[in-house]
Protein backbone atom coordinates (compact mmCIF):
# COMPACT_ATOMS: atom_id res chain seq x y z
CA UNK A 1 0.00 0.00 0.00
CA UNK A 2 1.59 3.72 -1.21
CA UNK A 3 1.05 5.45 2.25
CA UNK A 4 -0.10 9.22 2.55
CA UNK A 5 1.09 11.82 4.78
CA UNK A 6 -1.58 13.97 5.76
CA UNK A 7 -0.67 17.15 7.74
CA UNK A 8 -2.27 19.64 10.62
CA UNK A 9 -5.32 19.22 12.33
CA UNK A 10 -8.14 20.22 9.90
CA UNK A 11 -7.04 17.79 7.71
CA UNK A 12 -6.50 14.65 9.76
CA UNK A 13 -9.76 15.16 12.11
CA UNK A 14 -12.44 14.51 9.13
CA UNK A 15 -9.87 11.95 6.96
CA UNK A 16 -10.40 10.24 10.58
CA UNK A 17 -13.93 10.70 10.85
CA UNK A 18 -15.30 10.16 7.20
CA UNK A 19 -13.34 6.46 7.96
CA UNK A 20 -12.67 6.40 3.44
CA UNK A 21 -8.80 6.58 4.17
CA UNK A 22 -7.22 3.61 6.39
CA UNK A 23 -5.44 5.46 8.88
CA UNK A 24 -2.09 3.43 10.32
CA UNK A 25 -0.52 5.36 12.29
CA UNK A 26 -1.67 9.14 14.11
CA UNK A 27 1.33 10.76 14.99
CA UNK A 28 0.94 13.62 17.50
CA UNK A 29 3.30 16.58 19.34
CA UNK A 30 4.58 15.78 23.03
CA UNK A 31 2.71 18.35 24.85
CA UNK A 32 -0.60 19.33 22.77
CA UNK A 33 -3.41 20.90 25.47
CA UNK A 34 -5.89 17.48 25.95
CA UNK A 35 -8.57 19.63 24.33
CA UNK A 36 -6.51 20.16 21.50
CA UNK A 37 -6.64 16.81 20.60
CA UNK A 38 -9.19 14.82 22.42
CA UNK A 39 -11.25 14.17 19.09
CA UNK A 40 -8.62 12.77 17.55
CA UNK A 41 -8.03 10.32 20.72
CA UNK A 42 -11.44 9.59 20.71
CA UNK A 43 -11.37 8.65 17.24
CA UNK A 44 -8.30 6.92 17.01
CA UNK A 45 -9.42 4.55 19.68
CA UNK A 46 -12.42 3.67 18.31
CA UNK A 47 -11.15 2.88 15.15
CA UNK A 48 -8.05 1.09 16.82
CA UNK A 49 -5.87 3.18 15.37
CA UNK A 50 -2.15 3.50 16.95
CA UNK A 51 -0.92 6.82 18.55
CA UNK A 52 3.26 7.91 18.30
CA UNK A 53 3.88 10.94 20.42
CA UNK A 54 7.01 12.10 19.12
CA UNK A 55 8.83 15.85 19.69
CA UNK A 56 8.89 18.80 17.47
CA UNK A 57 11.96 18.22 15.35
CA UNK A 58 11.02 14.72 14.72
CA UNK A 59 7.56 15.54 13.02
CA UNK A 60 9.03 18.64 11.20
CA UNK A 61 11.35 16.35 9.69
CA UNK A 62 8.54 13.84 8.55
CA UNK A 63 6.59 17.02 7.87
CA UNK A 64 5.86 18.10 3.80
CA UNK A 65 4.76 21.60 5.22
CA UNK A 66 5.47 23.47 8.26
CA UNK A 67 1.42 23.99 9.08
CA UNK A 68 0.70 20.65 10.52
CA UNK A 69 0.91 22.20 14.39
CA UNK A 70 2.22 18.68 15.41
CA UNK A 71 -0.57 16.66 13.97
CA UNK A 72 0.24 14.27 11.23
CA UNK A 73 -1.41 10.58 9.92
CA UNK A 74 -0.23 7.70 7.71
CA UNK A 75 -2.82 6.60 6.01
CA UNK A 76 -3.76 4.65 2.85
CA UNK A 77 -5.16 7.28 -0.44
CA UNK A 78 -8.32 8.35 -0.39
CA UNK A 79 -10.51 6.03 -2.91
CA UNK A 80 -12.27 8.05 -5.52
CA UNK A 81 -15.58 8.26 -5.28
CA UNK A 82 -17.62 6.14 -8.15
CA UNK A 83 -20.49 7.15 -10.25
CA UNK A 84 -22.82 4.57 -8.07
CA UNK A 85 -22.01 6.70 -4.71
CA UNK A 86 -22.79 9.85 -6.89
CA UNK A 87 -26.26 7.93 -7.89
CA UNK A 88 -26.96 7.11 -3.79
CA UNK A 89 -25.77 10.61 -2.86
CA UNK A 90 -28.21 12.20 -5.60
CA UNK A 91 -31.16 10.01 -4.08
CA UNK A 92 -30.71 10.60 -0.47
CA UNK A 93 -30.11 14.45 -0.85
CA UNK A 94 -32.65 16.77 0.93
CA UNK A 95 -31.77 19.59 -1.02
CA UNK A 96 -31.48 20.31 -4.85
CA UNK A 97 -28.41 18.77 -5.99
CA UNK A 98 -25.78 20.63 -6.77
CA UNK A 99 -22.46 19.07 -8.44
CA UNK A 100 -19.18 20.68 -9.70
CA UNK A 101 -17.66 19.38 -12.94
CA UNK A 102 -13.73 20.28 -13.73
CA UNK A 103 -11.84 20.24 -16.82
CA UNK A 104 -8.66 21.35 -16.96
CA UNK A 105 -7.13 22.19 -13.50
CA UNK A 106 -3.85 23.17 -13.45
CA UNK A 107 -2.83 22.67 -9.98
CA UNK A 108 -3.28 21.32 -6.77
CA UNK A 109 -3.44 24.23 -4.73
CA UNK A 110 -6.50 25.82 -7.28
CA UNK A 111 -7.92 22.03 -6.75
CA UNK A 112 -7.54 22.60 -3.10
CA UNK A 113 -9.00 26.17 -2.63
CA UNK A 114 -11.70 25.32 -5.18
CA UNK A 115 -12.94 22.23 -2.87
CA UNK A 116 -12.73 24.29 -0.34
CA UNK A 117 -15.24 27.08 -1.31
CA UNK A 118 -17.03 24.03 -3.03
CA UNK A 119 -18.16 22.70 0.30
CA UNK A 120 -18.66 26.25 1.57
CA UNK A 121 -21.07 27.02 -1.07
CA UNK A 122 -23.37 23.97 -0.75
CA UNK A 123 -21.69 21.56 -3.49
CA UNK A 124 -22.39 17.87 -2.58
CA UNK A 125 -19.50 16.49 -5.04
CA UNK A 126 -17.11 17.40 -7.97
CA UNK A 127 -16.44 15.34 -10.77
CA UNK A 128 -13.02 15.37 -12.10
CA UNK A 129 -12.00 13.58 -15.26
CA UNK A 130 -10.22 10.50 -14.75
CA UNK A 131 -7.24 11.88 -16.84
CA UNK A 132 -6.65 14.82 -14.36
CA UNK A 133 -6.74 12.11 -11.60
CA UNK A 134 -3.04 12.08 -10.86
CA UNK A 135 -2.66 15.09 -8.12
CA UNK A 136 -0.46 15.13 -4.72
CA UNK A 137 -3.74 14.41 -2.13
CA UNK A 138 -1.42 15.75 0.73
CA UNK A 139 -0.89 19.04 -1.07
CA UNK A 140 -4.99 19.01 -2.34
CA UNK A 141 -5.79 18.38 1.50
CA UNK A 142 -3.90 21.23 2.79
CA UNK A 143 -5.29 23.76 0.47
CA UNK A 144 -8.50 22.62 0.52
CA UNK A 145 -8.35 23.07 5.17
CA UNK A 146 -9.64 19.69 5.07
CA UNK A 147 -12.41 19.73 2.03
CA UNK A 148 -10.91 16.75 0.60
CA UNK A 149 -12.07 14.75 3.44
CA UNK A 150 -15.23 15.68 3.15
CA UNK A 151 -16.58 16.26 -0.03
CA UNK A 152 -17.05 13.29 -2.35
CA UNK A 153 -14.67 13.50 -5.35
CA UNK A 154 -16.06 11.58 -8.22
CA UNK A 155 -14.20 9.74 -10.91
CA UNK A 156 -15.28 10.08 -14.58
CA UNK A 157 -14.03 7.72 -16.58
CA UNK A 158 -15.71 8.14 -20.02
CA UNK A 159 -17.57 11.30 -19.66
CA UNK A 160 -20.39 11.71 -21.98
CA UNK A 161 -22.24 8.60 -21.23
CA UNK A 162 -21.89 9.33 -16.87
CA UNK A 163 -23.53 12.93 -17.95
CA UNK A 164 -26.07 11.06 -19.99
CA UNK A 165 -26.99 8.94 -16.65
CA UNK A 166 -27.45 12.28 -14.55
CA UNK A 167 -29.07 13.72 -16.88
CA UNK A 168 -31.90 11.03 -16.91
CA UNK A 169 -32.42 11.92 -13.02
CA UNK A 170 -33.40 15.13 -13.86
CA UNK A 171 -30.38 17.02 -13.24
CA UNK A 172 -29.44 19.82 -16.06
CA UNK A 173 -25.79 20.36 -17.26
CA UNK A 174 -24.86 24.17 -17.36
CA UNK A 175 -21.46 24.83 -19.17
CA UNK A 176 -19.53 28.16 -18.73
CA UNK A 177 -18.41 30.14 -21.96
CA UNK A 178 -17.16 32.95 -22.70
CA UNK A 179 -19.13 33.67 -25.46
CA UNK A 180 -22.11 32.31 -24.07
CA UNK A 181 -25.37 34.81 -24.94
CA UNK A 182 -26.62 34.44 -21.36
CA UNK A 183 -25.30 35.32 -17.77
CA UNK A 184 -24.65 33.58 -15.42
CA UNK A 185 -27.58 35.65 -13.05
CA UNK A 186 -30.60 34.71 -15.94
CA UNK A 187 -29.96 31.48 -15.01
CA UNK A 188 -32.35 29.53 -12.83
CA UNK A 189 -29.32 27.38 -10.57
CA UNK A 190 -32.19 26.49 -7.82
CA UNK A 191 -32.67 23.07 -10.24
CA UNK A 192 -30.84 20.36 -9.64
CA UNK A 193 -27.47 21.13 -11.90
CA UNK A 194 -23.80 20.19 -12.67
CA UNK A 195 -21.87 23.58 -13.22
CA UNK A 196 -19.71 22.55 -15.93
CA UNK A 197 -16.13 24.86 -15.98
CA UNK A 198 -13.35 24.01 -18.51
CA UNK A 199 -9.63 24.80 -18.09
CA UNK A 200 -7.93 28.67 -18.85
CA UNK A 201 -6.27 27.63 -22.05
CA UNK A 202 -9.14 24.90 -23.45
CA UNK A 203 -11.92 25.65 -21.97
CA UNK A 204 -14.56 22.69 -21.99
CA UNK A 205 -14.17 19.80 -24.31
CA UNK A 206 -15.85 18.60 -27.08
CA UNK A 207 -17.23 15.74 -25.11
CA UNK A 208 -18.72 17.88 -22.43
CA UNK A 209 -20.19 20.49 -24.67
CA UNK A 210 -22.17 18.02 -26.43
CA UNK A 211 -23.93 17.02 -23.57
CA UNK A 212 -24.85 20.79 -22.08
CA UNK A 213 -28.06 21.79 -21.58
CA UNK A 214 -27.60 25.22 -21.79
CA UNK A 215 -24.59 27.78 -21.34
CA UNK A 216 -23.58 30.85 -19.25
CA UNK A 217 -20.90 33.16 -19.18
CA UNK A 218 -19.69 35.38 -16.22
CA UNK A 219 -19.87 38.98 -17.54
CA UNK A 220 -16.34 40.90 -17.00
CA UNK A 221 -14.66 44.05 -17.48
CA UNK A 222 -13.87 44.84 -21.49
CA UNK A 223 -9.81 45.03 -21.63
CA UNK A 224 -9.34 42.65 -18.54
CA UNK A 225 -8.12 38.80 -18.69
CA UNK A 226 -10.42 36.28 -17.63
CA UNK A 227 -10.81 35.09 -14.27
CA UNK A 228 -8.71 31.82 -13.24
CA UNK A 229 -10.67 28.23 -13.21
CA UNK A 230 -10.87 28.35 -9.35
CA UNK A 231 -12.23 31.85 -9.24
CA UNK A 232 -14.98 31.30 -11.54
CA UNK A 233 -16.42 28.62 -10.30
CA UNK A 234 -16.47 30.34 -7.37
CA UNK A 235 -18.70 32.71 -8.85
CA UNK A 236 -20.54 30.57 -10.10
CA UNK A 237 -21.12 28.48 -7.29
CA UNK A 238 -21.77 31.86 -5.17
CA UNK A 239 -24.55 32.88 -7.31
CA UNK A 240 -26.24 29.21 -6.95
CA UNK A 241 -25.57 29.85 -3.58
CA UNK A 242 -27.59 32.98 -3.65
CA UNK A 243 -30.32 31.54 -5.81
CA UNK A 244 -30.83 28.67 -3.16
CA UNK A 245 -29.94 30.09 -0.05
CA UNK A 246 -33.54 30.54 1.14
CA UNK A 247 -34.76 26.74 -0.45
CA UNK A 248 -32.25 25.00 1.53
CA UNK A 249 -32.38 23.75 5.00
CA UNK A 250 -28.65 22.38 5.13
CA UNK A 251 -27.35 26.08 3.99
CA UNK A 252 -27.69 27.99 7.37
CA UNK A 253 -26.85 31.69 7.42
CA UNK A 254 -25.50 30.75 11.14
CA UNK A 255 -23.45 32.90 13.51
CA UNK A 256 -20.68 30.68 12.95
CA UNK A 257 -19.39 31.01 10.12
CA UNK B 1 17.90 51.34 -8.62
CA UNK B 2 16.87 47.82 -7.99
CA UNK B 3 16.09 45.97 -11.23
CA UNK B 4 13.30 43.47 -11.63
CA UNK B 5 12.72 40.82 -14.07
CA UNK B 6 8.82 40.74 -15.60
CA UNK B 7 8.69 37.40 -17.52
CA UNK B 8 5.36 36.76 -20.01
CA UNK B 9 3.68 38.60 -22.96
CA UNK B 10 0.86 39.22 -20.38
CA UNK B 11 2.96 40.82 -17.88
CA UNK B 12 5.26 42.68 -20.14
CA UNK B 13 3.04 44.54 -22.41
CA UNK B 14 0.46 46.33 -19.96
CA UNK B 15 4.16 47.12 -18.20
CA UNK B 16 4.72 49.27 -20.95
CA UNK B 17 1.22 50.62 -22.14
CA UNK B 18 1.31 51.70 -18.31
CA UNK B 19 4.44 53.25 -18.54
CA UNK B 20 4.08 53.14 -14.48
CA UNK B 21 7.63 51.11 -14.80
CA UNK B 22 10.83 52.33 -16.13
CA UNK B 23 11.70 49.33 -18.32
CA UNK B 24 15.59 49.33 -19.07
CA UNK B 25 15.53 46.72 -21.53
CA UNK B 26 13.34 43.91 -23.65
CA UNK B 27 14.45 40.75 -24.34
CA UNK B 28 12.35 38.33 -26.67
CA UNK B 29 13.47 34.84 -28.04
CA UNK B 30 14.89 34.50 -31.77
CA UNK B 31 12.33 33.81 -33.46
CA UNK B 32 9.26 34.98 -32.25
CA UNK B 33 6.37 35.54 -34.60
CA UNK B 34 6.30 39.03 -36.26
CA UNK B 35 2.48 39.02 -35.29
CA UNK B 36 3.09 37.94 -31.75
CA UNK B 37 5.37 40.80 -30.43
CA UNK B 38 4.53 43.83 -33.11
CA UNK B 39 2.74 45.71 -30.13
CA UNK B 40 6.36 45.31 -28.04
CA UNK B 41 8.45 46.40 -30.77
CA UNK B 42 5.96 49.32 -31.34
CA UNK B 43 6.38 50.64 -27.59
CA UNK B 44 9.58 49.58 -27.08
CA UNK B 45 10.35 51.98 -30.24
CA UNK B 46 7.77 54.93 -28.92
CA UNK B 47 9.87 54.65 -25.49
CA UNK B 48 13.27 54.42 -26.67
CA UNK B 49 13.89 50.95 -24.88
CA UNK B 50 16.59 48.72 -26.12
CA UNK B 51 15.69 45.11 -27.14
CA UNK B 52 17.73 42.42 -26.94
CA UNK B 53 17.32 38.75 -29.22
CA UNK B 54 18.30 35.99 -26.88
CA UNK B 55 18.50 32.17 -27.76
CA UNK B 56 15.47 30.01 -25.64
CA UNK B 57 18.65 28.51 -22.68
CA UNK B 58 19.63 32.08 -22.32
CA UNK B 59 16.35 33.21 -21.58
CA UNK B 60 15.28 30.07 -19.66
CA UNK B 61 18.56 30.53 -17.34
CA UNK B 62 17.12 34.32 -16.65
CA UNK B 63 13.81 33.57 -16.03
CA UNK B 64 12.24 32.79 -12.79
CA UNK B 65 9.17 30.70 -13.97
CA UNK B 66 9.06 28.76 -17.01
CA UNK B 67 5.33 30.65 -18.77
CA UNK B 68 7.97 33.18 -20.34
CA UNK B 69 6.80 32.66 -23.68
CA UNK B 70 10.07 33.83 -24.65
CA UNK B 71 9.52 37.81 -23.07
CA UNK B 72 10.77 38.93 -20.90
CA UNK B 73 11.73 42.58 -19.37
CA UNK B 74 14.66 44.00 -16.74
CA UNK B 75 12.47 46.97 -15.04
CA UNK B 76 11.77 49.31 -12.15
CA UNK B 77 9.74 48.28 -9.25
CA UNK B 78 5.94 49.56 -10.19
CA UNK B 79 5.78 52.25 -7.92
CA UNK B 80 2.86 52.44 -5.26
CA UNK B 81 -0.30 54.63 -6.02
CA UNK B 82 -0.81 57.34 -3.72
CA UNK B 83 -3.99 58.64 -2.03
CA UNK B 84 -3.56 61.64 -4.10
CA UNK B 85 -4.02 59.27 -6.94
CA UNK B 86 -7.17 57.53 -5.99
CA UNK B 87 -8.83 60.61 -4.96
CA UNK B 88 -7.94 61.66 -8.60
CA UNK B 89 -9.55 58.35 -10.02
CA UNK B 90 -12.76 58.69 -8.18
CA UNK B 91 -12.96 62.04 -9.30
CA UNK B 92 -12.47 61.26 -13.05
CA UNK B 93 -14.76 57.94 -12.38
CA UNK B 94 -17.73 57.66 -14.64
CA UNK B 95 -19.27 54.44 -12.60
CA UNK B 96 -20.03 54.44 -8.99
CA UNK B 97 -16.34 53.70 -7.49
CA UNK B 98 -15.49 50.12 -6.16
CA UNK B 99 -12.46 49.57 -4.05
CA UNK B 100 -11.46 46.69 -2.55
CA UNK B 101 -9.42 47.10 0.75
CA UNK B 102 -7.08 43.62 1.84
CA UNK B 103 -6.02 43.17 5.34
CA UNK B 104 -3.72 40.23 5.91
CA UNK B 105 -2.90 38.55 2.72
CA UNK B 106 -0.64 35.49 2.97
CA UNK B 107 1.11 34.90 -0.49
CA UNK B 108 1.84 36.07 -3.26
CA UNK B 109 -0.31 33.94 -5.64
CA UNK B 110 -3.27 34.46 -3.60
CA UNK B 111 -2.38 38.24 -3.86
CA UNK B 112 -2.19 37.99 -7.68
CA UNK B 113 -5.30 35.84 -8.35
CA UNK B 114 -7.44 38.29 -6.15
CA UNK B 115 -5.90 41.28 -8.33
CA UNK B 116 -7.07 39.55 -11.88
CA UNK B 117 -10.59 38.56 -10.72
CA UNK B 118 -10.97 42.39 -8.87
CA UNK B 119 -9.63 43.80 -12.56
CA UNK B 120 -12.53 41.83 -14.30
CA UNK B 121 -15.06 42.20 -11.96
CA UNK B 122 -15.15 45.57 -12.17
CA UNK B 123 -13.04 46.96 -9.36
CA UNK B 124 -10.58 50.45 -9.89
CA UNK B 125 -8.40 49.82 -7.43
CA UNK B 126 -7.03 47.89 -4.21
CA UNK B 127 -5.99 49.30 -1.25
CA UNK B 128 -3.21 47.47 0.92
CA UNK B 129 -1.63 48.29 3.88
CA UNK B 130 1.86 49.54 4.51
CA UNK B 131 2.87 46.74 6.55
CA UNK B 132 2.09 44.28 3.66
CA UNK B 133 3.67 45.77 0.52
CA UNK B 134 6.49 43.37 1.25
CA UNK B 135 6.29 41.30 -2.05
CA UNK B 136 7.41 39.59 -4.71
CA UNK B 137 5.97 41.72 -7.78
CA UNK B 138 7.59 39.31 -10.26
CA UNK B 139 5.36 36.22 -9.01
CA UNK B 140 2.28 39.29 -8.55
CA UNK B 141 2.16 40.18 -11.44
CA UNK B 142 2.59 37.16 -13.18
CA UNK B 143 -0.14 35.40 -11.22
CA UNK B 144 -2.51 38.56 -11.95
CA UNK B 145 -1.79 37.67 -15.64
CA UNK B 146 -0.71 41.68 -15.54
CA UNK B 147 -3.60 42.87 -13.87
CA UNK B 148 -1.28 43.99 -11.23
CA UNK B 149 0.65 46.22 -14.18
CA UNK B 150 -3.18 47.76 -15.17
CA UNK B 151 -4.82 48.28 -12.00
CA UNK B 152 -3.69 50.63 -9.11
CA UNK B 153 -2.35 49.15 -5.69
CA UNK B 154 -3.09 52.18 -3.38
CA UNK B 155 -0.39 51.64 -0.70
CA UNK B 156 -2.61 52.67 2.79
CA UNK B 157 -0.10 54.04 5.37
CA UNK B 158 -2.21 55.04 8.51
CA UNK B 159 -5.39 53.28 7.57
CA UNK B 160 -8.20 54.90 9.83
CA UNK B 161 -7.69 58.34 8.41
CA UNK B 162 -7.32 57.10 4.88
CA UNK B 163 -10.68 55.95 5.31
CA UNK B 164 -11.94 59.04 6.48
CA UNK B 165 -11.22 60.52 3.71
CA UNK B 166 -12.86 58.37 1.34
CA UNK B 167 -15.93 58.90 3.89
CA UNK B 168 -15.67 62.66 3.18
CA UNK B 169 -16.39 62.07 -0.60
CA UNK B 170 -19.58 59.84 -0.31
CA UNK B 171 -17.70 55.96 0.10
CA UNK B 172 -18.87 53.92 2.53
CA UNK B 173 -17.17 51.45 3.83
CA UNK B 174 -18.26 48.06 3.87
CA UNK B 175 -16.79 45.36 6.63
CA UNK B 176 -16.94 41.51 5.59
CA UNK B 177 -17.53 39.73 8.86
CA UNK B 178 -18.31 36.07 9.72
CA UNK B 179 -21.04 36.58 11.89
CA UNK B 180 -22.37 40.17 10.74
CA UNK B 181 -25.95 40.16 10.34
CA UNK B 182 -26.39 40.87 6.66
CA UNK B 183 -25.70 38.83 4.10
CA UNK B 184 -23.58 40.43 1.31
CA UNK B 185 -26.71 39.99 -0.90
CA UNK B 186 -28.94 42.06 1.35
CA UNK B 187 -26.41 44.98 0.78
CA UNK B 188 -26.71 47.62 -1.87
CA UNK B 189 -23.61 47.40 -3.25
CA UNK B 190 -24.63 50.02 -6.26
CA UNK B 191 -23.10 52.88 -4.32
CA UNK B 192 -19.65 54.31 -4.40
CA UNK B 193 -18.14 51.67 -1.61
CA UNK B 194 -14.91 50.36 -0.38
CA UNK B 195 -15.21 46.61 0.10
CA UNK B 196 -12.88 45.29 3.45
CA UNK B 197 -11.82 42.18 3.48
CA UNK B 198 -9.64 40.65 6.13
CA UNK B 199 -7.09 37.62 6.52
CA UNK B 200 -8.26 33.95 7.51
CA UNK B 201 -6.45 34.04 10.54
CA UNK B 202 -7.39 37.16 12.49
CA UNK B 203 -10.00 38.63 9.73
CA UNK B 204 -10.43 42.63 10.04
CA UNK B 205 -8.02 44.47 12.21
CA UNK B 206 -9.90 46.92 14.94
CA UNK B 207 -8.77 50.23 13.45
CA UNK B 208 -10.40 49.15 10.21
CA UNK B 209 -13.55 48.07 11.60
CA UNK B 210 -14.08 51.13 13.53
CA UNK B 211 -14.72 53.09 10.72
CA UNK B 212 -17.13 50.99 8.24
CA UNK B 213 -20.78 52.06 8.35
CA UNK B 214 -21.86 48.55 8.05
CA UNK B 215 -21.15 44.86 8.03
CA UNK B 216 -22.05 41.84 6.00
CA UNK B 217 -21.07 37.85 5.95
CA UNK B 218 -21.17 35.31 3.12
CA UNK B 219 -23.73 33.06 3.84
CA UNK B 220 -22.55 29.34 4.01
CA UNK B 221 -22.76 25.76 4.67
CA UNK B 222 -22.51 24.85 8.39
CA UNK B 223 -19.35 22.49 8.97
CA UNK B 224 -17.65 23.85 6.41
CA UNK B 225 -14.36 25.52 6.78
CA UNK B 226 -14.66 29.05 5.91
CA UNK B 227 -13.72 30.77 2.50
CA UNK B 228 -10.24 31.72 1.44
CA UNK B 229 -9.66 35.33 1.19
CA UNK B 230 -9.09 35.32 -2.21
CA UNK B 231 -12.14 33.09 -2.58
CA UNK B 232 -14.05 35.30 -0.28
CA UNK B 233 -13.47 38.70 -2.02
CA UNK B 234 -14.31 36.88 -5.28
CA UNK B 235 -17.75 36.27 -4.24
CA UNK B 236 -18.01 39.92 -2.46
CA UNK B 237 -16.72 40.69 -5.71
CA UNK B 238 -19.20 39.35 -8.07
CA UNK B 239 -22.58 40.02 -6.11
CA UNK B 240 -21.22 44.02 -6.57
CA UNK B 241 -20.89 43.30 -10.06
CA UNK B 242 -23.82 41.37 -10.26
CA UNK B 243 -25.62 44.30 -8.96
CA UNK B 244 -24.06 46.78 -11.03
CA UNK B 245 -24.03 44.92 -13.97
CA UNK B 246 -26.80 47.00 -15.69
CA UNK B 247 -25.75 50.04 -14.32
CA UNK B 248 -22.35 50.67 -15.70
CA UNK B 249 -21.32 51.69 -19.28
CA UNK B 250 -17.80 50.22 -18.67
CA UNK B 251 -18.90 47.01 -17.68
CA UNK B 252 -19.98 45.74 -21.11
CA UNK B 253 -21.33 41.63 -21.32
CA UNK B 254 -19.19 41.38 -24.64
CA UNK B 255 -18.96 38.32 -26.35
CA UNK B 256 -15.12 38.49 -25.94
CA UNK B 257 -14.61 37.81 -22.79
Amino acid sequence: MNLQRLEGMQCVLPALQQRRRRIQLLILKHGLPDAKIADLLLEAERQKIPVQRLLKPEIDAMAYGRTHGGVLALCSAKPPGSMDELHQLIETQASATLLLLLEGVEDTQNLGYTMRSAEALGVQAILLKKHLWDFDETAVSRSSSGAYERLPLIKIERGAEELKGLQKRGLKIWGCLANAKRTCYDMDLTQPCVLAIGGEKRGLSGAVRDRCDGFMKIPMRQGASSLSLSHAACILMGEAMRQRRVLSPSIAENKEN
